[in-house]
């Protein structure tokens, strides 16, 4: 009971303000009235009248005991009341009833449709807008992508020199006029001037040297601070790479503002800021929560989509495929990405519309070629040769090797997110951005493999050598000595040894800064940073297959597949399975990343290596915890996300779980016809429960429906207010004909319409996965617990996580043992999380439960196992 | 209720003896010693007792009253009973009830794992068996593929003669080794001899033309006859295309050897012979049903499958995704075809699997390699040239013929099924294929595009003239004159405006015929006739086109976008568009459909096309009628299949739909501790049940736990055997303790291991909608309804079903309006339904109830407006 009383203290009382003002965070408070800006969009559709319509009719439907004709419904019904129906910031939805709204929406549209031609073009809107809200969301997806990926280009070169006939010109384009031709020196037109240059007005030697690196430092440091304030000031909200919060978002949870306009605006600026920088991170993953901004913002222009939660989130899953799409050019990738990992409930309907938004957007992306190469990816490959067989066992190591990266990531990641959480470093968000931008920076420059944008540093290692490349990777000896059969395999030159060292430096560069680079307080993907990972390492694996090949071609293993001197290692495929495997590993994505790396290549061929090297690495991060990176850090913030991927394999019962427990005082429980009005209110303020279940009497207390906290306080106060002869005394009842009262008695209030009549009702020995599995399937917010027909208790998805918390700690993982929540409670966090831990009345992360220390679980299975537990005898006839 | 009754008569009745004995078309039972083989597969592990555990494990989690530690469990029970939890033929499983038994399994292995190295090995091998038994059917349909390409290739060819060289080799192989290389002479080497050349020794002639024409009839009646007896003798369950049984086994419904051995074999061989016979069919959809049965087949290696329903559809899942990769060379397509199309429970697992299968499948085809090309697909396709803006007009023109296509083909060919169901002519199969192949053959032979198997048409149709195109249809002017320059736009010579007109009549003849085909007892698929017809309507529309474009170049339309000369118009483009604009309206698939065609080309470019014409094709299809052919041929057939697409927009109640009815006798219940052997076995002897709920008292109706029928018979046959004491007069009881009785009374029978203690219960104002979705969701059988704890009535799927046909008939759809299913009843039929209809008991399709004339939909409503209904007064307090 008190985990309820929590629940409610953590949802309810943070309402938006609460958690502005009560932040301890002052610094937080400047912004303060821009994010109230932000807020308001949505914050007005939760209060005015029109808002609460679809609410009211779901009661109709549902408690009006109407028949079957939907053109009669109307006549049972007394006025809708406004607001009831809506949900609080940081509450859970209710997928059955938003589902139902809908139904309901579309029937009353349906019906009025033959009555006018107005209505007919209103109705042909309403089925329209859907697909209209879809291409809205993929044109700006893309046209955002699009920019992002031009700025970041030319803000990434600014840190090198500017183009002096043009400064809107990145290295490239600059150059791009220039007459030098040779390969080698495509890099160095005289337009393009570096910061020595320009300053000192020479180009080598020491001084300059030393001149670009400052300069470097500089730029890296200048734009790291203004994303890191523009972040702090405008849009807290815009950090990190969004998708733990987008998961939980499209599960049912509403986080008012994490998709609002200043969250889309600071979070291009900054992606590109932050992508400047040279940070070690990646725009993949914020282009998804871009996208999904842009979806919730279209979807406000339609009604279809803005009153309803549900509705709402197909929007947002199609955004999110749109994203991935733009990210990586990969629209087939990207549905399957929004199906795979971040969507909850995904219709075919919704297949077909992200399918849709993913191409719309691709197609801007494309039309705008900011890579200058007709492709959606800077990294774009293609390959000629085969592989052969016995190079799976390479791709299989890789696969390892990405296992055990993604592993190790994801432990190290945490534990340092939960120490900035923990203690005073936490505090000062600013500070540590700079302070990771500069040693980033600094370790940087002097390695030309770490020094240049991780995309270009992926695409060079995916590029196969061919003749025109002038990369130190392809130095190999055979084209030092003029021969350019670049179609075999060849003996490394001196470049390729010295590019290996550099790789390897970088490697651990790489590894290094990820880890305390995501988390920070800028939008920072992880999707970049891993591929590189693993295409350095893959790369690395590469060459050395091919010298191994070439040095010891009559191995039998290279013999029976490789002739001498022909080409049979294709590095560059390496690296590209490397990176797939190191990017398996942290995020445990299975056949969207695939796919995405399929649509990078293109060849069906290489789907079996890339297969292998994913399979390998997702078992083996699996088996030292079956978590991704999102998925632990929804758990790190306390997101009550009911992952779906996970299977409950526990033996627990419903009436385990449910509350009221043990020493709890008894479930509050309303009964349907002798309540006052001021009985009523005495038992909404003594609880703070967030609904109440409806029983026939104190005696028989059989269940008659639901009724929600917010609908109650909600109809009596408007029944106060409008209608007249309601007095503190007056009778409250819930059933469809008033209780017989005595003459002199005031005026009755029926609340029928705010009565669920439909809740949604286990039995006491409901074994807990098949209630899980309800849970996950139906989106439920709440289940009762009956035995034999009486209510006893409630389960809500809160419990069900706090139980699966309690279970996981009584039988750790193999090696991630995640320690509990409670310690985590100060600092300005980048997460939403920690936002509600500042609230006044719970320091404790709101949605686990100070543990009953006095009733372990284990003494309750003892008291079980003697037959019916305490709770049972109290409420069993 | 009477409903109920005939559900029972119609599911449990018609176990195997009965249906193959019952039937009244002599014919079948010259095959049923065959039949009884097959079926016995399936029926020994239905009735040994290791089956039987899994489902006592079901009742042990559930009834025993266990605590949490699964170690524990065992100390509580019985011994489970052999028998309980299985399933009979023609019945519905239980999703949830399934899944908490594959759980309880992989608890017991894991708990025993580090007993000893045996079990170790035994978990690693449980844990290992879905991906063996995905790569296993993936390697099986793979190979039976490209078996069935080969041989289908070749005996097609054998229409037309042998090649004396090398009996074996079909016609494009023998000429291979010739000489001649000239590409219009291609096809005649002097190894491959004509029938005429063989038999009469001349080639040319109108002799040797009806000598061709006489052997090419003589081929395809042989071919088709032995096809139709083949399937007729061996395996009726072979015909058709199986999608839509296919669909209804996944969504959970028992068809015993439909996916049997004897299936697998002469579908195999007869989908050989039906191809070659040159009828109007594909062997795409088939090539679903021969992977969905290796898929069974594998599954009975592995217990983890094979006793569980609902794992073994995760591997038919995985398995329609490999027969589709095969078909059509579309591994991602396949996937997502079997998620969009076929799949009723498709976990994320699943999707990962049966993206390897499709994987394994694809690899296997393209190593044996059957059409010669190093594809999968003997139509795959590679254009050169972009596509223009302005032809989207035609493309979604051709979109919009499709949908119409689509449309009529559905509604005519329902038409003819239900005619052939329903009259005398339904009873000569045999006849009606020889007939339909004779017409075919006669009118295919002197048109060559229909003399042509229908893939190699297809993929004339799609392919571009280039240089080496001797084809008829790229005869331009220019080629004429000699010139090559195959890069513009040409004016058409003679040979494409004689190919135009064979193409209308061709396209004519496809259309007549695949409505008369599709149906036929010989495997039959829909997609390449389908997709030939819009290939057909395509090329036209394209060649028109490329026409206009190129005498009117200086149109408004073509001025601005197609230079004079240049290549505007891609011909093949077009009559891709048109293939899946056709296969879109027939199927009303989207995303896979357009993924599969996408995976033909490998352009992304023409996805654009691709899906405004699938789209097109859908919406305009869909303002006909909403369903698919597959739907349409569910319905036909009566399946008890709930369509997880259709959305239910009614606003019924559940009391409105629960049974009993108003004038039916009241529910009937089981008592929890007061009725005795002799009482129990009356009542399932006098009713029909499936199910019984269990209620506290007579008094007080609530509810305590629902038994299956097939469970009490089987206990208490069990007890009668095993157990001392047991006689007619013992009571049973339900509950945990044994309830306090006379001195002398025998001993008493405890229930409680089959008692179910968790049914899922709704309440009786809960609206249809939100059943229904509880339904689809959870994947049940069948859902209490109570009103205040006390149990009123019972719904079933049938009964969701029945009352969906009842709203459709009230308010039909626009155009399609299926008669109600009584009419159908004589002859023998490709479709397992018919099978149920000639059991003695229920003529009428056992779906179907009668309907109970005197109570109307309408007379009800009016009664529930008026207060409760009758029913509902009866139970109440």
């Amino acid at each position: 009971m008190e985990s309820e009383q929590l629940y409610h203290r953590g949802y309810c009382r943070n309402s938006y303000n609460s958690i502005a003002s009560a932040s301890s965070d002052e610094e937080l408070l400047d912004g303060a009235g821009v994010i109230m800006d932000f807020h308001t969009t949505e914050d007005d559709n939760l209060l005015d009248g029109d808002a609460a319509s679809p609410g009211s009719n779901y009661a109709m439907s549902n408690g009006g005991g109407a028949p079957s004709s939907s053109t009669h419904l109307l006549d049972f019904l007394e006025e809708p009341i406004p607001g009831v129906g809506t949900y609080d910031d940081f509450h859970t939805i209710d997928w059955v009833r938003e589902k139902c709204k809908d139904r309901e929406r579309h029937r009353k549209i349906n019906s009025k449709k033959k009555e006018s031609a107005w209505e007919f073009t209103k109705s042909l809107y309403d089925a329209w807008s859907g697909w209209l809200v879809v291409t809205l969301t993929g044109l700006a997806s893309g046209a955002l992508a699009g920019l992002i990926d031009i700025a970041a280009d030319w803000m990434n070169d600014l840190k090198e020199g500017v183009c002096l006939s043009a400064l809107w010109f990145n290295h490239e384009q600059c150059c791009w006029t220039s007459n030098e031709t040779t390969f080698a020196e495509r890099d160095k037109c005289p337009q393009w001037k570096s910061w020595a240059e320009l300053i000192l007005g020479q180009a080598e030697g020491p001084g300059s040297y030393i001149m670009n690196y400052f300069m470097y430092i500089y730029w890296a440091l200048s734009f790291a601070f203004l994303a890191v304030c523009l972040v702090k000031v405008f849009a807290p909200y815009a950090c990190g790479s969004g998708i733990p919060e987008i998961k939980t978002i499209l599960s049912g949870f509403i986080i008012r503002g994490y998709l609002g306009k200043w969250t889309l605006m600071i979070k291009t600026i900054t992606l590109v800021l932050a992508v400047a920088s040279g940070l070690s991170l990646g725009k993949e993953g914020p282009l998804v929560h871009v996208a999904c901004c842009c979806g919730n913002i279209f979807s406000y222009l339609f009604p279809k989509y803005s009153k309803n939660e549900a509705k709402k989130r197909e929007v947002l899953s199609a955004a999110s495929a749109a994203g991935v799409s733009v990210a990586f050019g990969a629209p087939i990738g990207g549905v399957l990405f929004s199906l795979e990992e971040v969507s909850y409930y995904f219709p075919l309907k919704t297949l077909w519309r992200s399918f849709f938004a993913a191409l719309v957007a691709a197609f801007v992306l494309r039309s705008i070629n900011p890579f200058g190469n007709s492709r959606l990816v800077l990294f774009y490959v293609e390959y000629h040769t085969p592989w052969y067989l016995f190079e799976l066992i390479p791709f299989i190591l890789l696969g390892v090797f990405g296992g055990l990266w993604g592993a190790f990531f994801i432990k190290a990641n945490i534990a340092w997110c939960r120490r900035r959480k923990s203690t005073r470093f936490g505090r000062y968000p600013v500070l540590e951005v700079i302070l990771v931008a500069a040693i980033t920076a600094v370790v940087a420059f002097p390695n030309p493999y770490t020094r240049k944008n991780t995309s270009e540093l992926i695409k060079e290692l995916f590029t196969d050598c061919g003749p025109l490349e002038s990369s130190q990777l392809c130095q190999y000896r055979s084209q030092m000595n003029g021969t350019k059969a670049f179609s075999d395999d060849q003996p490394a030159g001196p470049g390729v040894y010295s590019a290996m060292w550099q790789l390897c430096l970088a490697l651990i560069f790489k590894i290094i800064m990820t880890i305390f680079t995501f988390g920070l307080k800028v939008p920072s993907g992880l999707f970049i940073p891993s591929m590189a990972i693993g295409a350095i390492a893959g790369r690395i694996v590469g060459i050395a297959m091919e010298q191994l090949a070439y040095y010891h071609h009559d191995w039998f293993l290279f013999k029976e597949w490789c002739e001498v001197g022909a080409d049979c290692i294709t590095p560059g495929l390496y690296a590209m399975v490397g990176a797939a495997a190191c990017l398996g590993g942290v995020t445990r994505m299975t056949v969207s990343l695939v796919i995405i790396v399929f649509e990078l290549t293109g060849g069906l061929e290489y789907i079996v290596p890339l297969m292998a090297a994913v399979m390998t690495s997702k078992w083996v991060g699996d088996a030292f915890g079956r978590e991704g990176i999102y998925e632990a850090h929804i758990r790190l913030n306390g997101y009550p996300f009911l992952d779906s991927k996970e299977e409950f394999t526990h033996t627990t019962l419903a009436r385990e779980v449910m509350r009221p427990r043990r020493n709890d005082p008894p479930l509050a429980v309303l009964t349907q016809d002798d309540l006052t009005v001021e009985e009523l209110q005495g038992i909404i303020n003594e609880t703070s429960y967030n609904g109440f279940p409806v029983i026939v009497s104190k005696e028989s207390q059989r269940l008659v429906g639901f009724a929600l906290r917010r609908d109650i306080t909600i109809a009596i106060e408007n029944a106060r207010r409008k209608q007249e002869g309601i007095v503190l005394n007056s009778r409250v009842y819930f059933t469809q004909h008033a209780p017989t009262l005595p003459a002199d008695s005031p005026r009755p209030l029926k609340l029928r319409s705010i009565l669920d009549m439909s809740p949604f009702t286990v039995t006491d020995h409901t074994p807990m996965e098949i209630v899980v599995d309800i849970f996950r399937k139906l989106g439920l917010r709440q289940c009762l617990v009956t035995h034999n027909g009486i209510v006893l208790g409630i389960i809500t998805k809160k419990n069900i996580l706090e139980h699966l918390e309690e279970l996981k700690q009584q039988s750790p993982p193999l090696v991630t043992s995640p320690a509990p929540l409670h310690t985590e409670a100060l600092g300005w966090s980048c997460n939403v999380g920690p936002l509600w831990e500042l609230s006044p009345t719970s320091v404790q992360s709101p949605f686990w439960t100070q543990r009953e220390s006095h009733e372990g679980p284990d003494i309750k299975a003892q008291l079980l196992r003697h037959g019916l537990s305490p709770v049972l005898d109290l409420n069993l006839h």
